[in-house]
């Protein structure tokens, strides 16, 4: 049987870059043409995986969005996870961060009903809000190291013994679960944690949001993304999803996807010769 | 007009000890008579608020257990909540953590949707976690301190120049957002973190879980509750909810409630009187 990792290691392979399709349909901003209600988010969300999905190896579906609504963005998010296409990895966005049996009943939730391939966690609590989730077999989880938002540095950033919170919790997930099923959240937004964090944890896959209009840098985040042991994936999100916001926005979004999915490859091109010169083997 | 923190004062005022029901209904933990499904889930918690309402200041709703059946679950959580009785205040557990427009759409979600008095959120990603949430006027928030589970130190504890992470936390809450809206979850099962963070922060309120099945201690919570500036709340789950898993599991919770407000009520008392040997107008 086929593991997710490497279904994920085959697709990026598949479409020469490691490229997310981050969805976060925020009503507010949604194209012309869309209410900017439930229905709407539902629409947009549908309709940019559907048009960008052969450029992509994952979609983030970040859960907010429906939840805003209550059950009944729930139930917009569970017909839309229904229809992603099944070659791609989804990932659910929801950063959650609870205890022994409610830990429990939130991987029921996100692994058992929605049936994510896989999930984000926050650390906060330790080992109690993870756990739960590796009881379901072969699904991926990326716990939240160092955020691309402004105020990351808050907690992520305090100094431990010479070092930062957000590397202590690197190493605590390197360590403790080195299998590659448990990787790490770290924000393109900040570079030289990205690369100091890459070159301390050479194993588990990122997950680097922050690409595009959070300002993130692409080459560095897919760097980071190849040639670990266990592939990363860079999401983009407004850059794709809002590349026009006319009726011809589904056009624009496939447009802008096919553009980051080539500046990726030729990213990934360069990080491959550029390791040739270091080590004929590596960076396969 | 009447602003949350007034109210909750006034509620703890009236029943005389800072009780709070924690609602955590687990489909395999139901008492008899009760199908291990959504409606079991729904059935427990309207039962269990209506049977001991009269006897706790809150009631702290963990979303985890109806999050897990997806929109029907998210659908009875609604119900459970449009019911809960007016004068309690109705606290959402969803320790939610995400940043910028994603945080505004789960407040909007527990906030606006749900129309919660109060939350807990997780301080992982620094302020923008948080201020969204602080956009509706006279909402509180519970933030995560330090938990009650057993791996709880594993970030919170780590050393940051002589303090612990838990105790920056507690800091950058208290000193950020001094008005007593936004307060800390200090678990129970921690007492020595417990104290020394009341001791060192006087201001906040405080959510106290893990009194009960968890082992903390009811007196300890209790004077950490009382005599703050803002007023604090001390949650029991299973002591009350489990009191019987037969036929008289609510007659049994009624008891239990009683049973728990008493003794807090007794530990206030106490509270008062020792804080009079030392400051006559001090812990009323």
């Amino acid at each position: 049987m086929t593991t997710q990792l490497e279904r994920l290691r085959a697709r990026v392979e598949l479409v020469g870059a490691p490229l997310c399709l981050g969805v976060d349909p925020h009503p507010d901003r949604l194209p012309a043409g869309l209410t900017p209600d439930v229905r709407g988010v539902e629409a947009m969300a549908r309709g940019l995986i559907e048009a960008v999905a052969a450029n992509v190896v994952a979609v983030k579906i970040n859960v907010a969005f429906f939840e805003a609504f209550g059950s009944v963005g729930w139930a917009a998010l569970e017909r839309v996870r229904v229809d992603v296409p099944r070659d791609l990895i989804c990932i659910l966005d929801a950063k959650r961060g609870d205890i022994g049996s409610t830990a429990e009943r939130y991987a029921e939730g996100l692994f058992g009903h929605l049936d994510a391939d896989a999930v984000t966690l926050s650390p906060y609590l330790g080992e109690d809000a993870i756990e739960p989730f590796l009881a379901y077999p072969d699904r991926l989880i990326y716990v939240l190291a160092r955020t691309s938002n402004p105020s990351a540095a808050r907690v992520q950033g305090l100094g431990v013994d010479g070092d930062l919170v957000h590397v202590r919790v690197a190493r605590w997930v390197t360590e403790r679960w080195p299998d590659g099923r448990v990787g790490l959240v770290v924000g393109a937004t900040a570079p030289a944690e990205l690369s100091q964090l890459r070159e301390a944890f050479p194993g588990p896959g990122f997950l680097v949001p922050g690409v595009g209009a959070q300002g993130g840098d692409v080459d560095a985040s897919v760097r980071t993304c190849h040639g670990a042991w266990a592939p990363g994936v860079v999401s983009v999100s407004r850059a794709i999803a809002e590349a026009s916001s006319g009726d011809d926005w589904l056009d624009a979004a496939v447009t802008s996807s096919i553009a980051v999915r080539t500046r990726m490859t030729d990213a990934v091109v360069h990080s491959m010769s550029s390791a040739a010169h270091v080590a004929p083997n590596g960076g396969s």
